[in-house]
């Protein structure tokens, strides 16, 4: 048989331009649905075990963040479970990897994925454990289940939401670590968070984006992430519900759980800029940040976002925007697709397993700084 | 929060007319794209945890098969690991179904689901198996991979191919079954048969309709198993890209599987109206089936289709176009919707752990026929 | 550190007479305790990571049978999961292993090892199913439990013993896999077994043996496969136990379970000689042979012990013994040491997967065989 | 059958005065051998099912620590996986145990057990992963190898101990724990604590003992935990071995782990009597204890033994030993018998899994504390 590339699954993203000899793949991403945002792909290709393959996706110049390409290795995996890294350089708008399948079939991913399926089993497992709850809090654009679970019914409420980003999948791998912690009987975290307080998940804010491969919006080509100024049916009904359903359970804490392409780091970013701050939510953000940096040794705070200068933060971003609405801490908690430096892997690179691992040092955050979290 | 249906995923397939108290819930299941085809329905019902439910599937004359609803029991699942049947009744065209959910979430379908996910996830995990050799054998209407996966290298070569009917994912749970033990290292019927036999297993022909939760079509419309006379690029490539494959590598045995919705057990249909049928593929037939029943409590050879008469077989139908085609023994395996009534299970019914095992006893009857298959 | 070696575990046996370098370690091989009796081995080697290690266990002319060294291949393990083959040879009364440990620590022995603690577990885990009865019928010599695991509840009784000799542990790994095809929901032959007959297991006869790392006689160094004429609360509280419990279940069937030092392949034992002997048991005892070997690529026919000129069977034998007893189809398993040559595996040879895999045909003969068992 | 008890298998431990009935069984404990000591009880109940049983242990007011009994409860398994607390009092030397077996055979202990077959499985399992030594330091008195695993290749020297005392069996459900951490690849702890540290551990310091069913002591009748100031080849090779090599990798770190029969919390126990007693120690120990209790839910430092006064610390005890010979942070970790009150569970009390939890935490707090440790 002659090679093949395909695209045609859950999250796959990809257009061929040239797929004759295994040394000679040409590719390129397609743009978001209805926007220009690309850089998630995601395809398999058959036919060439044992053959080195030279696969070159091109005119990277426009993607969303070229800036994300340099020293990035794309991720493979021949039995879908294990992602690891492989050989890939970035020159002049092109990405080249280089990878000699074992077997026939080898798929390969901006970041190892996260389907619907595994959400919805990932919903479904966590829901049917004792003391969790499962809602359903509206549709996205194309009809799927907006998910909320919910644990814990302690009097502080802490709020997590992921994936506003579609291709950010290592948020939704952070996610599923959360959740798993979560409902261990015998973690002591896990048990005094349930006790203290009451801890909301909305593990994939974009379902449609999801399964389409976008990379940053919905359905409808939206950015979410731009959204929560004013959300709407029409554009962003997966940030209205979620908003609706955050002003009936007040926040206390937010995490927006993302990927950042270019920076080689875990960080956080914060909510300087927006009008109503008050020296107690700063203090409340530095707190986090030094307790998080000093449990993971996968996080730092040198890395990150420029903070806002006062007054400019940007309302429509979900962290700036739930702080000032209800006056918390409100964070954009961002990993990488890369690497991180601070601890580097040379064979995983960031890794879903590392995504879990930070999630459950989140959480363990979360605790240390709950008694100082409602003012 | 209200009670919601939602079918938005893979294979889900329901439409509500509705649907605002647990008690009072009215859906109907919408008909194949392009096709009058429905039967199948896979849904999710959200937020009637403790609540008893009462839905009502209406419209059911027109279904494909009326005739399968009588005491057929629903498939419920609240972990989507394990569906055990629901209380369920039918009369004049309305199927009740009765189910008090313990959690919040719960799933329904017509019989227990076999995603996409789940099928890419059974071709990476056995095609890297060690002698496992996965293709891509052509793509779908809509663009996905035709998976076939090849195990073995002796001198007979079997084929076996699951699914042309999209609904029937008992047809997928068998495949997973028989690819389980054709890579157990331990298993000696394994081995033997990859010593003595090449075996070639389609474990989807419909991707398109799978993903879209149809009964019986593909994304044209088309039932395949209506094509295989003349396939075509246009109407049906799934079947036509497999068909070359069996060209080049001519079976010594087909066994296509299926699902029925009425007959309340398992039984294999012939091709006995075949225009060239042989002796020798008639002794091939009863000597099958008669192994078969003595191996699998499950199995039996009592109820059935009625044979077509001498030269009446539909040609466009698989096992009769390959029978006649390649003068081989080529079987349709039909497994119950409802139950195998030869052994009864009140609890699961018919069911996904009983496929595999038939799959299992289906691999070691092969065996047992072998010597004979090659005239 | 220097290398050595300890046998002071579950199962272990073995005496150090020079292990200073990796190269050159002698050992030998203890008697069982009050016997003459040795051949098994077990023993874990330290300290050896990364260096060829040559390993000669000597005097073997006088082990319980020299004639089982030709062309067996000891088995070793690094994590105690896999146990593989190794390079073995052996020339007069000294066998030699050849072996490069990975890691610091590896695990060799005559064959995969079966601990008292696995078969605790064993005995709770498929006591605690539904529909499955434990009793403790006695005690061995040394206090320990002997456990009877009751399946089923159909007219016919079958009993299934392993073990007597407590190095065959084979015997036990043939349980497990018996016991868990029993309690499988979706298993059709252990559902109609489970309907048709009542289903006796002892899993191991000879706990004192097997703790202490015997070959063939418990703690008082006795045969108990030599005692079944007459056992005795002195000598054989094992056999005792169980041949009480029988006369109360009188057997319809028999199949005791052993391993055999030299004859590379399965093979059933009859009990041809016993003085009541009847055309009905000799029917049925070709019958089992015949389906067993259909169902199995790995048994065979051909090779086995000589059968008994009539009337001189050794009655103290269990098969004898209970075929005379009962009237019934009472008979000895043997599986290999070595490998079984009529389907070869270079790698485990032999195995506690294929075991499994011989346990469960055993079952499917035994259900196939049913209905001719009761006269 | 009638109702038996058993104790004959690893760890087992328990004499029956009386079981006939169910509602009146009547037990005591052996003690240690060549010792007084006893408090560890495991055993079989089998033949209840479904009735109430009522089992009284008599004469402990001469167990090791009466003082233990009041408010404690039994653990019961009926899987050998899943351990509960069940209905227990105690009154006047009298410890009545209350539970109705829903099958036929149910285990009794004083803490979930952990066998040496789980032993030899842990140390091959961890030890054949990579980056893992595994080392036999010498053995015990009966000839059981001391293990030793070491992870990491960093200059600060951490060493864990556990299980001098064997009936205190939690203490190897913690090593279970801190070894998994250890080797998980996506750890960011264990990831830095292996670049920067080495770890020592020895998961059970008292082979013998544990598999004995002893309380406190080896086979020799001595508690090991009070040879470190002398330990001998002839009473205590098991901690001349260990000794030795701390001597050979000098300890920055130690943490002895155990369990204590009366206090119901996890606590920390110091070496403040000690002669040499610096400043700098006093600090490291109360940064480890504050850090711990920090992390941990499950921790506290209100609760526990009162120090030692000045110069007055028995130096044949582990920690002291430690602390003064090699002048480093030398800990005594005590985990309950019963619950931890800080944070009590009614179904399990503490548990395998809450130790295993805890061990997480000691791991993390360790490398808090790495930079520090080194004078």
């Amino acid at each position: 048989m002659p090679i093949s590339i395909s695209a045609a699954f859950d999250g796959g993203k990809i257009a061929v331009t040239r797929a004759e000899a295994p040394g000679d793949i040409e590719l390129t991403i397609p743009a978001d649905k209805h926007a220009d945002f690309f850089q998630w792909f995601y395809f398999r290709l058959s036919g060439a075990a044992g053959k080195p393959c030279v696969i070159r996706i091109t005119d990277l110049e426009k993607s969303a963040y070229p800036g994300g390409w340099p020293n990035y290795r794309a991720v493979v995996s021949e039995d879908r479970e294990t992602w690891l890294r492989t050989e890939t350089e970035y020159e002049a708008g092109v990405l080249t990897i280089r990878y000699t399948p074992r077997a026939n079939s080898a798929w390969f991913a901006y970041f190892a994925p996260y389907s619907m399926e595994r959400h919805h089993d990932l919903v479904a497992t966590i829901g049917s454990k004792p003391g969790v709850r499962t809602d359903v809090l509206g549709q996205s654009i194309e009809g799927q289940d907006m998910d909320l679970v919910t644990i814990g019914d302690g009097p502080v409420n802490l709020w997590f939401i992921a994936r506003q980003h579609p291709g950010e999948t290592m948020a939704e791998w952070w996610m599923e670590g959360a959740l798993q912690r979560m409902v261990d009987p015998a973690d002591p975290v896990a048990r005094a968070l349930r006790q203290h307080a009451t801890l909301y998940f909305v593990p994939n804010m974009n379902p449609d984006g999801a399964c389409r491969g976008n990379l940053r919006t919905n359905a409808a080509g939206v950015n979410l992430n731009r959204e929560w100024h004013e959300p709407s049916a029409a554009r962003s009904p997966e940030v209205l519900c979620v908003l609706e359903k955050m002003k009936a359970h007040r926040p206390d804490f937010v995490l927006d759980v993302h990927g950042d392409e270019a920076i080689p780091n875990n960080f956080i970013a914060g909510f300087e800029g927006i009008p109503s701050l008050t020296h107690r939510q700063l203090a409340l953000l530095g707190s986090y940040k030094t307790i998080l940096k000093r449990m993971s040794p996968d996080f730092q705070t040198e890395q990150g976002y420029p903070p806002n200068s006062p007054g400019k933060a940007n309302l429509s971003i979900a962290g700036n925007n739930l702080a000032e609405r209800f006056g918390c801490l409100a964070m954009t908690l961002e990993m990488p697709f890369k690497d991180a430096d601070v601890a580097p892997d040379p064979v995983a690179g960031w890794s879903p397993g590392r995504s879990k691992a930070l999630a459950r040092e989140c959480l363990a955050a979360c605790l240390e700084i709950l008694p100082t979290l409602r003012s």
